[in-house]
């Protein structure tokens, strides 16, 4: 049977849940078409992600690795390409913040994922998901860690295809905030999101 | 048995569907708590629309009267005030456009709904469901026909509590659209806004 | 000579500077046309303001009053109507919150403004300055001020025009702010608007 | 003395002015510090604009290249990277749209911009000019001019510097489409703004 890791960061920004750690929780063992699943709760840690990602990759040996991460955005996106650059005053949840804002210095200025953005949109649309293809995973962890991956795949030292999937906000994330202009899409499609992505990989 | 009116715009500006007809249709002819619910969908005609809503009432002689409508935003809100005015260059489905920016030359300039609206918001809350008092309802057939609604029942005509109701788009409209951008909430969640809200009732 | 009273807020929401405190200030003492000018800024005060506002009436004799305030928004609004309502967490400078979202228990749910916004943003977008007609001054000090201004004059008591201009944010504030997303109008163009407008009242 | 391109893309989307082709019409020719500058007008033709910046830049010899353009956003951004790709259903003025998402097949993924953006944007904020760095140019022309001139530096047949500046919109462009909530910068600012770039590059 074919695996895929699915990986998702824990809650930071002042929330207390994130849909990405939630679906990453909510699909960890289950068996969907050929795969089976492996389900990831990412600390958000600048100095200890990358590592807790590549132990999981070593263990489980995913040919497929779908990183996931929340946006405030109202429609899931399946993230094109991956820059060599961070850029944030935030500090992560354990008080680290990028020096640089260059990921890796001796690293191409960006990469392409290496699965298809077209066909999971189109599978995500096709189901009624809103979705697009994006060509900018943002400056944050998401894209620094889709950047660590791709640059392991083209290196040569890992197997797999990537992409990184972001999710928009749950609505439980707006009510916490007081915020109601937040687009939000609750946890039950955003779970489906994933089940019809994986069924379109097979 | 207390009865309750839902009406809901019929779908304009392009979309085949409109969550506040699908609402009212979903609701009509069921029976919540002390309630038995009428379901109507009004014709986005600024020359009927009022007309028909007031058969409606006068058929139906509902106690309650949730006018509901389509909103290009995040959250539910609860209108909380109905202006004298109204101001668009879009024609309704039928080609009329409003001549003048004022609904009633002898009327206040606005009223306050009868209808509690932290009540409501409170249950949708507690329910999960983001939600906000508006004190700005628009200046199209929406708050047109809140501001007729509480125009007849401030001048002794109507003897019920009413309030709008503005609904998010459905995902399916902003696939229809093709625009990612637009915050959207499913229609069991709306639905399932509409019986919080009616069950607060009580 | 005709008078004319423009009011601006002092600074507020942490910012150093208000734009609408500038205009005022700018403008106070100059006569254009057929009108000498009063320029006053107003504590951002809830317990104060309209006090100050009234005795700079009561000393001054305006015939035409316009109230200016700051708002996060591209082009200058003239508001049309004045409602009823203040709802707001945030505490003006001196530690104030409104208690009630009513400001006058007895007062009628809104005015109009008495000045035609209409001409007035003719004349600003015949200037190349962009403005609009707005039916929603917001929920905070400016709508309160307009609906205290409207309330004396609607019942007898002052014999005045008034409105309220909002007016953008300067370039100043999003970068004390660190917020490039803010829209920014140049000093320069805002004082330009005022003129524009008094001109086009003789 | 040093010699500086400024290019701008003509009116395109329907409006009339592109404040990028004001601000290069407003400097071709001037001299500014130790430099004189040339502006160009670049035809918003996927099928040409390369080729006329690339004979402008043939005939004229610059060290420095600002390519300009128009964003709908508040402050002006400097680009930091210039993408493999474009991504438009938008068609340019001659009816040309792009077959490929892919600009260059045998291109890398992305340039950095080899001007620094930090000093620009540092020099902006510091003359009140609102401005940030950007890591993402967007996927249209203005990316498509940016990565067609750093492939030919980095493939080293041209020996310059170069950048992406995007430039907000004009005051007259949110009248003439009558949308008052498109941020805007007036021309005086923005001409202001390239001066105090080249000022800030000697």
């Amino acid at each position: 049977m074919k695996k895929i890791l699915i990986t998702g960061f824990e809650p930071f920004d002042g929330f207390t849940v994130n849909p990405a750690a939630e679906v990453a929780k909510s699909l960890d063992g289950r068996k969907v078409g050929e795969y089976s699943i492996r389900g990831l709760v990412v600390p958000f840690d600048y100095s200890k992600a990358i590592e807790v990602v590549e132990q999981a990759i070593s263990d489980y040996d995913p040919s497929i690795i779908l990183c996931c991460g929340q946006a405030d955005q109202a429609a899931i996106s399946i993230e094109r390409i991956a820059l060599n650059a961070i850029s944030t005053k935030l500090a992560d949840n354990y008080e680290n913040t990028p020096e640089s804002d260059i990921i890796t210095l001796d690293g191409p200025v960006a990469y392409f994922s290496n699965l298809d953005p077209f066909q999971l949109v189109k599978a995500l649309l096709d189901s009624g998901i809103p979705a697009h293809v994006s060509y900018h995973a943002g400056l944050y962890g998401c894209n620094w860690l889709l950047y660590n991956v791709m640059d392991e795949i083209e290196r040569g030292s890992l197997d797999a295809k990537a992409t990184f999937i972001h999710l928009p906000l749950l609505p439980s994330q707006s009510i916490e905030k007081d915020k109601m202009s937040m687009a939000t899409m609750p946890l039950e499609m955003q779970i489906e999101a994933l089940l019809v992505i994986i069924k379109s990989l097979s």
